[in-house]
């Protein structure tokens, strides 16, 4: 049966997603964080979007450097993944206590995790405060990306399994099965 | 081998996600079109995001109407998402040549997708020109969805396979086997 609802308790509906592990760094402070509210806004210029609470440590640091990455991870590599979104940097520095390893950028100060199949750098462009997120709009300047993971610029799911998002500590992956390219 | 780029041919690194599927009317003219670039951007208020270029139909209905539904559909549904995405609404009727059904909305006159099981009811609160697309920030003032899918607001995947993007006309689902629930 379908039911029609005025309010939403949690917007879950549209799930599932990847998950963006967003890292930031500002003077000595770092810090990364589970975001499943992310999504490219456009390709030329390209320009990335992850909107966050201001309740995040990572909001601070991206509001202060102006800079941030984004980051997607296997799905083998969940735990560490799902432990960074359960604390908060404020009380923990949570590259000690989650053994991510860390590059750093081309063009960017924030920590690129070294275990991520693809990142990008971003420079902010814009922040768009909506409701209550705030929607940082990136500018990518640089991509970095498992070369045998990919193929024509997607995801190989035959070799690759992501994160899938699904609301309250829910996560699922792919079925390769069901992979189709349609005409 | 980790490769490094300076700018992107395609965005596609974050997919899968799923397809929204983006309704809109105004006046006589109704249209909906598949769109992978969405998220939520706030619980209270509740809004939500889907970027657009201003070279679709749905563009330019959503800027007239201000209000544009969302909707996610069912993997076996899949050809009529895909079809709908292949054509565009200023040659053909794509309510007549696809056969989705259209419900009135509560708060809206924009098509509510018969088959969708999660529809947002949406009244056009902000638009932000980023680079090559627009991102319509809608507030949602109704949601539909199937009861018997969704478990405390969470997708039941174990009933119900979304359909997710992964770039180029290529789709996949989930599995179910890897489902799980973390502390």
């Amino acid at each position: 049966m379908k039911i029609t609802l005025e309010k939403p308790e949690k917007l879950y509906h549209f799930y599932p997603t990847t998950v963006a592990l967003v890292a930031a760094k500002y003077r000595d402070k770092e810090n990364a964080m589970a975001a499943a509210w992310h999504t490219a806004l456009s390709t030329d210029p390209p320009l990335y979007g992850v909107a966050l609470s201001p309740k995040r440590l990572t909001y601070e640091l991206i509001k202060e450097a102006r800079e941030f990455s984004v980051n997607f991870l296997l799905f083998e590599q969940l735990d560490k993944l799902h432990g960074m979104g359960k604390v908060s940097g404020r009380d923990v520095d949570k590259f000690s206590k989650f053994p991510l390893g860390k590059d750093e950028g081309v063009r960017i100060d924030s920590p690129i995790i070294r275990e991520a199949y693809a990142s990008y750098e971003c420079l902010l462009e814009d922040e768009i405060d909506c409701g209550d997120h705030t929607l940082f709009v990136g500018r990518i300047v640089i991509i970095h990306y498992e070369e045998d993971f990919f193929q024509e610029g997607r995801l190989r799911t035959d070799l690759v399994k992501p994160i899938l998002y699904l609301g309250s500590d829910n996560y699922i992956t792919t079925r390769e099965e069901s992979h189709i390219k349609l005409a």
